[in-house]
């Protein structure tokens, strides 16, 4: 079965834990162990992984040094993916012990320079700033700037992925049982000019979005939202709440989904389980028994047979 | 012809410029025009860079927003090979117009944790200092630095190459006609403990012996070592100065070369030419014309039976 896994920031940073490149490989260590049982279960395995945090981190340093000459959003994500990659590949090859060779793959995924999402970004990036600090960088780089919490902070546009020009060499080392890490950070954004040349755009792509994205192109068998909670819960902050073990698209939309990474997540896995793959969403630990179906949330198609279930 | 094509620093920064995003973007621009000329004419190519100058900024930036979390060397790596992989990956893909697929792959590269190197480091990463600050920096942040000219700079230790672990990704991509951006950097430094398990350390492997090394595994035709001096020269510095066509690697010990770069692309390209392959050491923009022999300087092993020659 091939499977695309992806990734969330628990994979590489616990809540409340400092962004350290010892904290994020100790996190990713636990990560790989998840991952290997999918490799060693006989599965076609590829990883991506999200960025939100690291992008952030990237900004401030490179802002701490020389607040004049910021480097673009494509350009960081490309670092990113550089950083994480290498932490995923290094753990997963620890772990798998030489058996299975694995490829770290930087992927641009292109973008429509006209998607909405450029008229309302949505997706806070780097530092908090007061609001007068916010706006004083707003008049000077050009930002778009919004509110968090009592702070403020730079947004910046998170459009839909349209094309993973990569594609065809993932496809390839997919075909030769590589393991592959790609779409780092949900790819690097992208836009094709009218004389066919890619250039990079200021935005970041959702990571889920991206990955069910990729799963369709590579027509995989399975994509796993992983994450640190156990499932999508019926009743989420009521005493009566529930892990649900399975949940069609129509009920989906019921739900009343807390603020954070659940809604993406689920679009993402509504979205694949439409075009007829299998969709979980789940704990990281949980990888392998998400894939069989034994723990987490197995989101079905309206057309599917199964009806949302609590599970056991 | 398989060509292993090695970018030097120049291919993203001339001297005297800023390391912005923009300057190192226009800079490869030029690069991946010369390096299509390459895949035009028919050739595979396996694409290397250095990184001495976007580790070191990386590492100022970490340090300058918190002093007391510093990145180590491999991950910086990791970070700048993500960064200068995907400029490259994207203007080549620019200027090829999508006639030939190209990876970006994040390369480890084994070394041993009791190479000499690490006792005498002697690679120069980050920005040049005054004297005076760069023992201001040492004192602080535990720097070892070392005279770059006329100006100081922190050196890193540089072992050398013993096993590339992704040669095996490598080499199924360049079977399938994919142009591969590999070795980063030199590749990320890693050493093998006793449990056969991976791990990062503090060092920059030196981008030409790398780049020599990854060339003979590959079984490579052809070594260019490119950078902005269209030859190595006979008497440089001197008013009777010849950049010389040809050059016998026994001839090589006999040059009195000027301090900076040209000594380790001389030895790179002498250890591929003593294993058979086809070494040249030359201006960037003239990558096709050094491929031909028609520009720069072609090294070649003391049994072969050319001498060394003043270019017309």
């Amino acid at each position: 079965m091939l499977v695309v896994a992806a990734l969330g920031g628990n994979a590489l940073q616990q809540r409340g834990e400092p962004l350290t490149a010892q904290v994020q490989r100790e996190n990713v260590k636990v990560a790989a162990s998840a991952l290997a049982e999918i490799v060693n279960a006989g599965h076609q395995l590829v990883i991506t992984h999200g960025n939100g945090p690291q992008v952030g981190l990237l900004a401030l340093q490179a802002a701490a040094y020389n607040p004049d000459e910021s480097y673009p959003l494509d350009v960081l994500g490309a670092q990113t993916a550089g950083m994480i990659g290498y932490l995923v590949e290094q753990e997963l090859e620890n772990a798998l012990q030489s058996s299975c060779p694995i490829a770290t793959l930087l992927t641009q995924v292109l973008v429509d320079r006209d998607d909405p999402a450029f008229n309302t970004p949505t997706k806070f990036i780097g530092p908090v700033y007061s609001q007068q600090e916010a706006q004083a960088r707003a008049a000077k780089d050009g930002w778009q700037i919004a509110q968090d919490g009592d702070r403020w902070r730079r947004v910046v546009a998170s459009p839909k992925p349209l094309d993973i020009p990569d594609l065809q060499v993932i496809k390839l080392l997919v075909e030769q049982n590589v393991v592959v890490i790609c779409n780092g950070g949900g790819g690097i954004p992208v836009i094709r000019d009218a004389n066919n040349c890619l250039h990079g755009i200021e935005a970041v792509i959702d990571k889920d979005l991206s990955s069910a994205f990729l799963a369709k192109q590579l027509g995989a068998d399975a994509l796993l939202l992983l994450t640190d909670v156990e499932a999508v819960y019926h009743g989420f902050g009521t005493p009566n709440a529930k892990p649900l073990s399975t949940l069609t698209v129509a009920e989906s939309h019921q739900l009343n989904l807390p603020a954070g990474s659940m809604g993406p997540k689920i679009s993402a896995a509504c979205s694949f389980a439409e075009s007829g793959g299998f969709s979980a969403i789940g704990r990281l630990s949980d990888a392998l028994a998400l894939l069989a179906g034994r723990a987490g949330t197995h989101i079905v198609s309206d057309h599917g047979d199964k009806a949302m279930k609590v599970a056991n």
